[in-house]
């Protein structure tokens, strides 16, 4: 039988102990755990970025995963504590939207809330990684049902998802996220466009193209991203620096 | 039986080869070894971090655990290599400090000089890490003594760590440490704080507040950290930047 | 019998998810597979760096080892996906020249272009790290032969390399990488130097000495690295910043 898998997507960093303690809590109460780290450099307390980033794999990875995340600004306050199955997969993360991307697409997801009680040791106010979710995981990965660690939930936090807007054959969208190398993420999809498509944003106008490597260095463009959406990306450069594009921001494809 | 486990700490970064050459010799010599990468952003050459970070991890392992922590701005001169038994938990890393929370804390801690000669191939002066802490720990993970690997050493390096004053139901202490985030760890004791405690320090009064949520954007707070020391941060922000803190700085909590 | 092994070099960082999109497919198509992660923060589109860091680590693995390398800034053009075979290790990678250090020095070396027509599923324009190496070494992990993911190639790309000119007892070369921390390489072999050599580059003389340690905080010097090369660098500092050293730069061994 193939070994049960956790991933974990944090903002500690790597630059202390913190993800070593999470690590030390799942191999003291899971040996056998294959332990994937997907990043931990998620900026810091940036809930939207996380849920960005778990869009891109949490489906992917086999059913039967577990997928922790903690990226956690209201740790110690009244926010709860989420364990959730959908597609399969199994998920621990704070209750402050990081997991939208699954809630929303998911046909089939059900929520507890994690019994603090129920887990292993005492619980810190700043560190539920390591006291709360990890011990929750830690359980998952031993056998123990997500549905009985504690009451239901039907009201998970969800964040805001902006919905594009149909024009003719075009449409009207906004920027959604920017990642470290400056591409920006639409919210307009990839079968909207077409070859010699352009997207208007910022007084710019970006044609649509199949790759990074069909612009020249340097010269902006848009294309449809590995999931499916549509990116302004500069080639060897920062479209959000060099057009100032931030989240919210509208985007167009005009019908012509 | 469960595989023999082996964390990493270090300062190498993760910008060029220098974690996969480790990796390469324990996959070399010791393949069973599950490998959990701790942090190889310590920053380079500071061995307080480096200490700060272990004492996060290293207890909370299962007995059996080797940890590997190489912070070497020494390499290559004089300093010796070690191979510590502390509480069950085995450690390889140089003379250098990096192992005072280890030292100082673990009841019964006994550490041996790493001998070059008794390890497998050539030793760079420049890379212990591949060259002599990887052999060492793949040779404790193969089954061999850590007592074997050289003689005794009664004198390990031990970093200084001033000592909290008690002022009545207060007391004086000092910054020991600032992590990446600008949260700045004191050496005064969580216990001696009381709810609505005050924390004294740069002609500032921070209130002892039970987690980051708990105060306001931007709002200036103390608060007990996982390791139950007192910290101090700014919520969403950088307390160190702010109140310009660095280590060795006095800190007060004045009686009442 | 041993896990196979796979090791990730990458320059997708950890601030998003697309290293766990690659390590889903993984987990998915080969779920017995050991991953190493040996950098995720190669500078962004920097194959030369990449190149560098392989050389450091490629050959210490255990023959049967995989090593995926991706960066990538020609994905989606007319550049060729690699699977090639060097001293038994097993190498994926985009045809740009990241794979010359295997190239140039393995004696017996194969290449074929991978075929995506074979692989399992849709292939995006923009992430063949997913969609093409990926499961390209999850079939190379399962059995499947090297030779068989597409028709031989005998004309990789290699980057050139520039050769060092022996003078006398001395030479020339020239500067071919600066690490993170600032660390020059150059392509003079350490076995040129004798004790007390100096090296003269950019109107300065550094003296070869045997570690970092040997040299006063802040002193710039010469020295082996653990590769064998010459280095230059500044104990406690940056001889790149110091010095204002970029690659190809020359450098200097006077015979005498």
């Amino acid at each position: 039988m193939t070994r049960p898998r956790i991933t974990l997507l944090t903002d500690f960093g790597t630059h202390d102990g913190f993800v070593g303690a999470v690590k030390a809590v799942l191999a003291t109460l899971a040996p056998e755990l294959a332990v994937d780290d997907v990043a931990h450099d998620i900026p810091r307390g940036d809930v939207r970025a996380a849920a960005r980033a778990l869009a891109r794999y949490w489906l992917r990875y086999p059913a039967g995963t577990i997928h922790m995340i903690v990226v956690d600004p209201g740790v110690g306050t009244a926010r709860r504590g989420l364990a959730c199955a959908a597609a399969g997969r199994l998920l621990v993360a704070p209750d402050n939207g990081v997991l939208t991307p699954v809630l929303r697409s998911a046909p089939n997801r059900s929520c507890v809330q994690i019994e603090e009680a129920g887990l292993a040791g005492p619980v810190s106010p700043t560190f539920h990684g390591r006291d709360v979710f990890a011990p929750a995981a830690a359980a998952l990965a031993g056998g123990r049902h997500w549905s009985t660690l504690g009451p239901p939930i039907t009201d998970p936090v969800l964040l805001p998802e902006p919905q594009p807007v149909r024009e003719g054959r075009g449409g009207r969208g906004e920027v959604v996220g920017v990642d470290r190398f400056g591409n920006v993420t639409t919210n307009l999809p990839g079968s909207w466009a077409w070859e010699g498509a352009v997207i208007e944003v910022a007084g710019q106008r970006l044609t649509v193209r199949r790759s990074y490597g069909e612009a020249g260095p340097g010269e902006p463009l848009a294309l449809i991203d590995s999931e499916g959406w549509i990116e302004l990306a500069v080639r060897d450069g920062s479209a959000s620096a060099l057009f100032d594009l931030v989240e919210g921001m509208p985007v167009r494809l005009p019908p012509s």
